[in-house]
């Protein structure tokens, strides 16, 4: 690890959400701050990746830090184009948010914040991603402060894992109400969607996806669902190996 | 399971691909065949859904088959909003593909097509995504019809794990060259990337994602990358639980 260490901060609420400002303002305390970020919302985008058209990329100056671009691409663009292109290195981490909203279980699959810290892993680098449970623009990210710093000094000190990346999300609590960090498992939760059908000015339909997220298992103590529900900061590991290990063994007669 | 069982169809190359033509006519002799499919190519949207713009669908007829809309969104929402809009009730089969290339190893993070087919495990279907190791229009998708109606089959008549959908991949090769089915996990595996440069005629820069695919262990025989360079057709099992349970023990140290 050099002394100052090289930081990539990306989100997907864009370069000019209040999010990824104080995140990146947390992040200049460790290192040089490059940030590579949607010049857009790309939220929902999971890890979408653009191959069907072109990338690009516009030098900002929002955040002061040592290096900056606004991406037309998806979150997970920019993850690939400051490792692949702007940077032509591994960064020594990447941070990715702060996410306005919850990436709580099964969001993790939808997001695009968490993308792009589970493509830092995949790139080699140690990787979070942070969400706040408050889809407010007024959101308040200070009073996790401690907490985010924490996690990313872990991370700068211990050697993470290869390939795995982190998911933090903080509970729209005041700092005297969060009860500390949980280490988590990702529950077992689904949304259950309806779709709000409207009409639009000429009389066509128009859809709006919409829907109610479901804990599956609301009594379990080891899942990050519990731990924001409970008042704690949770961080989940999370790769990007979605093989299901339990199946192999029921699937073998397809072989015969 | 109904005498006739209802068959969504979905894809990620869109309505009009030879893929999903190939495989709504192999669908077609198992049941009642819904298609909802983008109107428009969605490669590598991942698990992407719109939640910041609006959906439409619209009726369409080029499969011949129960009933057939065409949707502006991605894959994702193509299921979401036939299993909550059109259908009103989970489809018993979900099928997607035939993709136009592979979908092997960690391709699966970023595939429209499996995407679609995670969620349609996610809304407790069996599901079965299909793709081709060949990205020509002119790819022939024949040669394995005897094993997509094999693992159709399989799929129908055996419960599968819920939760857990199938990532199907055919090696490009002819009929009589294809040396069976392997049950296989997803290899480790990832994109060396580069982004081709180039100028747009007003002197602008713009980037096209480009790269190469890197197989990080080509000796193990248990991976599904193995299976497609052997000749074997390979099924994945894929669940939407991404946590690194292996990392949990090495992170509670950030609880104290």
């Amino acid at each position: 690890m050099p002394n100052r260490p090289t930081i990539l901060v990306t989100n997907d609420d864009g370069v000019f959400a209040p999010g990824i400002k104080f995140l990146t303002s947390v992040a200049k305390k460790y290192g040089k701050v490059i940030v590579v970020a949607p010049d857009k919302p790309q939220s929902g985008m999971g890890h979408a990746i653009t191959i069907n058209s072109t990338i690009r990329i516009q030098k900002t100056n929002y955040h002061e830090v040592d290096r900056e671009y606004a991406c037309n691409g998806t979150p997970v663009d920019c993850v690939k184009m400051a490792v692949n292109n702007l940077l032509k290195a591994r960064p020594d981490l990447v941070l990715s948010g702060i996410n306005h909203g919850s990436n709580s279980s099964i969001n993790v699959i939808y997001s695009g914040t968490m993308s792009a810290a589970v493509e830092g892993a995949l790139e080699g680098s140690p990787s979070i991603g942070f969400s706040l449970c408050d889809y407010s623009i007024e959101a308040d990210f200070t009073q996790a402060k401690e907490y985010i710093e924490k996690i990313i000094e872990s991370a700068l000190k211990n050697k993470m894992q290869k390939g795995v990346c982190l998911n933090v999300n903080i509970p729209k609590l005041k700092k005297e109400d969060i009860k500390g960090i949980k280490v988590a498992r990702q529950a077992k939760a689904n949304w259950v969607e309806r779709f709000d059908e409207r009409k639009d000015p000429y009389g066509r339909e128009y859809y709006w996806l919409t829907g109610e997220f479901v804990n599956f298992e609301p009594e379990a103590k080891d899942t990050d669902e519990w731990a924001l529900a409970n008042g704690y900061v949770s961080v989940v590991p999370i790769q990007a190996d979605m093989t299901a290990y339990q199946s192999l063994e029921q699937l073998k007669s397809l072989e015969s």
